[in-house]
Parts: C-alpha cells; structure tokens; sequence
C-alpha cells in the first residue's frame, strides 16, 4: 500500500512528484503523479484529479499541459494517475492502442479475462483517492475536483456525477461524451463488460449518466476543439443540460485533440474548479 | 531552401508550426518549429529564438515549456531549432550524449570530420534567422531577441553578443558559461576545434566573449537552479557585469536543471524580452 517516490522536481511555488504503489484494486504497480503546492504543516488543501486520454500514462499531462503554473496559483493539488494496469501482462493488452494498455477507459471490467486487474473505476474513486493519495498529500477529502481528457473525459464526467458526494466539480477537454454509441467506445465496453447485456454499459455512458443524475447542483465546464478530428467519436451534442446539471459547451475554433489544446484551456479549467471549490 | 510543413497545431491565440528544410549550411535536412501569434496581414513581428540544450531536438521545448502561451501574450514569433544535424551521419556523432547528435555546441567546427556539417552557428545566425524563417514568419529583424537553456544558455549569451546587431535581448536558463574550463566544453571544443590552438576556444566562451564585448548596452537575464546537478558544468559565476552588459543572476532555491525549472521562470524571460524589444 505504501507508496515510493520515484521523481520529485521544483515545479512554480511546489513540486511535482511521481510515486508508484503496489495496488489491492488493479492487482499490480501503478505509477502516478501528483504536484503538490507550497503549504504549511499542518494546512489541508482542495485537489483535483485529472484523468488521461488513449495511450496516456501519468507523464502526457505531468510534462505537455503547463497545468502546474495554474496549480501553484490556485493552491490545488492535482492528482495525474496512468489509464491502466501496466504491471501486468494480460493476452492482447498490446494489440491495439484504444483497448488494453493505455486504454483502461475508466470501467470496471466484468469478463473474466479483464476482471482481476482492469478496474481503473474503483482504483481512482477508492484505492486512489482514499487511501493512496491522502498517505502522500496533503488533501482536503470535502474539497475534491475531477477533469480529464477525450477517454479522460469521459472518465470524469461519469465518475464525477456518479460519485457526487466524493467530488464537487467537474470540467473536461474534448471528452467521449456517448461511448454505447461510438466505436471507440463499444469497443472497449465489449472487450471489458461483454455485449449479452449492453445495459450495463449506460453507468459508463457520461450522456446516459447525465440523463439520470440526481444528484446536488452541478457547472460542467467542457472544452471542444472544432477541428478536432475525432468529433464524430466525441459526440458534446449529446450532453444535454437539466435542473441540476448545468452543461456548457464550448466549441473552440481551429483546435484540435492535442494538448495544445488542453494548455490553452488550462486556465479556465482551474478558474472553474477553484471556484467551486473555494466556496465549500 | 524551401521550407515544407510538417505540422500545425493551434495554440492559444496563435499556430505552433514544424517545418524541416535542406540547409546549405549544415548539408542536411534541419528540422525546426517556429510559434506564430494571429497577426495582421502585412504586420511583422519581434521574434525570439530559442536555443536547447544536451541530446534535446526542435520538440523538447515546444511540448514541455508553455512558452506558447507567453509568446501569444506578448505576440513574439518564437523558433526553436535543433540542436544539431541530424539528416547525416558523420563517424562518432552517436557514441556519447554530449557530443555529435543532440550536442552541436552552436560552433562552426573546424576539425576536418565535421566541418562540412556541423556549423550550427552560422546556421542560427544567416540562414535561419535570414532566410529560412523570414520565408514562412512575418519577423521584424530588427526586433529579434535570444534566450536558450544550458547548452543553449551558451549559445544564446555567445551568439547575442557576437551579433550585437542582429540581436537585441538576450537571456538564458542554467546556461553553460564557461565551457573552455569545463568537460563538456573541453570535450565538445576539442572535438569540434581541435586543441592545438585552444585561442580559438574563447569565441564559443560566454565569460570571454562577455570580457571582449564592446557593443551597445546589454541587460542579460540569467536563471540558475540552486540545486542544479550540473552547476559545476555550468559556472554561472563567471559571468561578470561590466559597464555595457549588466547581467543578472537569480539563484533559484531548489529548482533543478530540467523543464520544471524553465517552466517556472518562463514568464519572466518573456516580460524581459518584451520590454526591450517592444521599446525599440
């Protein structure tokens, strides 16, 4: 359970940190980040999760997004963990880049072959988040935010609603907003849940969560690229606003998937959830 | 001479493009990315040129600094070259880190073996900055500023001065400051210059070029980690003020060599470059 430092740099008015851990949930060693700003002994601080896209591990948004600037300003810590097991070789975990390694798309797997170590759910809204990252950091349990990108996104629009009472605000960057209806997403829900009985695969559909939340009063923030190529795998249209759930859109002209775009959008992110966060 | 597309992104309110071209310089295809802000048609714009360090190419800084979102801020055109040619292979260019590929030095070599293409130096200051970006960025070159890390701390502080007219600004990220009393640069000169005349060493030396200058008045900005591993390589102090070039160097406590560090300080060498460039 404990966790071991691997990297630790100077980072703004903090310090990035890697650490690797022997996980009960995934059943192998998982690595992540977390920057951790500048505190005093004693003070506990809001964080945020941020959850990765295809092929990710925790370096992509650790080294490309800048977020750490943003980070140090808010006085946030911000938790990056991998997007699958990586310790542990299952058949065909390798053969395609949107299944398997890189591309645990947040789910916990039922189908035999993927349910002992494909549990990339419950790893970050338990193990991750209650257990993990409270040994290593100085968080603040009521204060907790969720973001992501494309798969990442998806990840902490479906997460982030269906545990309202662990994290208080949500934003994402070009998420896959309705995977039941697209092939990256039946693809993977296939692989890891089967297709006898597609109903199960509406908890990990952030559009169907969505329709079905009842939960406190949420703001969405969403940032899409409009030259972003795989829209068609994206689907924003199908994130529908209600009473309690508050969806806004933007589509950002001639961006695209790349954490070009995600740096871009880096300040408005945090802007959102430092609101929301700070007013707890 | 033509420089080809290899990649567009946008980002913040600008474009980061790639462009590779054969240089009649180095005898070899060179690879570069140059950060265009939204401008007017017929506008030119200040630019600054970037200058890596050990083993890095043209991507380590476009994808790990943020500089994008200064350079949109301040709307300066900045081009990052390779740190060396990369398009041949000359005997000896991949047996060590610090020498040959990724390890160019920013020197016009002398010594037989490399003096058809490693000639950095006169790459940077005729045919990139004359030619080849002018044909794709809409640069003022009597605005032109240059900053680099390490490696190219070196080469920003040696070239800025040399060329006094060709560059205006200058600063540098844990720059390498007098090499000719260092290994890497006893290692890189002589490879490159050879050592029966190590007078010929001095014009590569930031601290002796520092010594010689004679130009307009400089105001050189210099960041150095306090906890740098390589601050013995580096030698930050023996860069001496002198009446036309006031430098400062901040000791930066426990940041170290890598990205975070230019990170970090990023913002402050932009605010500095503008200020000077912008009054000119």
């Amino acid at each position: 359970m404990a966790a071991t430092l691997v990297s630790s740099n100077r980072s703004f008015k903090g310090r990035q940190f890697v650490y690797k851990h022997a996980s009960s949930t995934t059943q192998c060693e998982m690595t992540f980040g977390v920057y951790i700003p500048d505190h005093k002994p004693d003070e506990k601080l809001p964080a945020l999760f941020y959850l990765s896209g295809l092929t990710c591990t925790h370096a992509n948004f650790m080294e490309k997004s800048g977020f750490q600037q943003f980070a140090s300003k808010h006085r946030l810590v911000v938790v990056h963990p991998d997007t699958s097991p990586r310790g542990v070789d299952v058949d065909g975990d390798s053969e395609s880049w949107d299944f398997g390694k890189g591309a645990g798309f947040y789910v916990n797997a039922t189908v035999e072959k993927w349910a002992k170590n494909y549990r990339m759910y419950d790893y970050i809204v338990k193990e991750l988040l209650e257990e993990v990252v409270p040994s290593v950091a100085p968080i603040d349990l009521a204060k907790i935010g969720i973001f992501g990108h494309s798969m990442g996104g998806h990840g902490a629009l479906t997460i982030g609603l269906r545990n309202s009472s662990k994290f208080q605000s949500i934003s994402a960057f070009a998420p896959i907003c309705n995977p039941i209806t697209v092939p990256w997403g039946q693809k993977a829900l296939t692989g890891y849940l089967g297709d006898e009985d597609k109903s199960t695969w509406n908890q990990y559909d952030a559009s169907e969560v969505l329709k079905a939340y009842s939960g406190p009063k949420r703001e969405i923030l969403v940032d899409q690229g409009a030259a972003d190529n795989f829209l068609a795998q994206l689907k924003p249209e199908t994130l529908k606003s209600k009473e309690n759930a508050e969806i806004v859109v933007r589509m950002q002209a001639e961006f695209d998937h790349s954490y070009y775009f995600i740096a871009s959008f880096m300040a408005d992110h945090f802007e959102h959830h430092a609101k929301i966060l700070n007013k707890i």
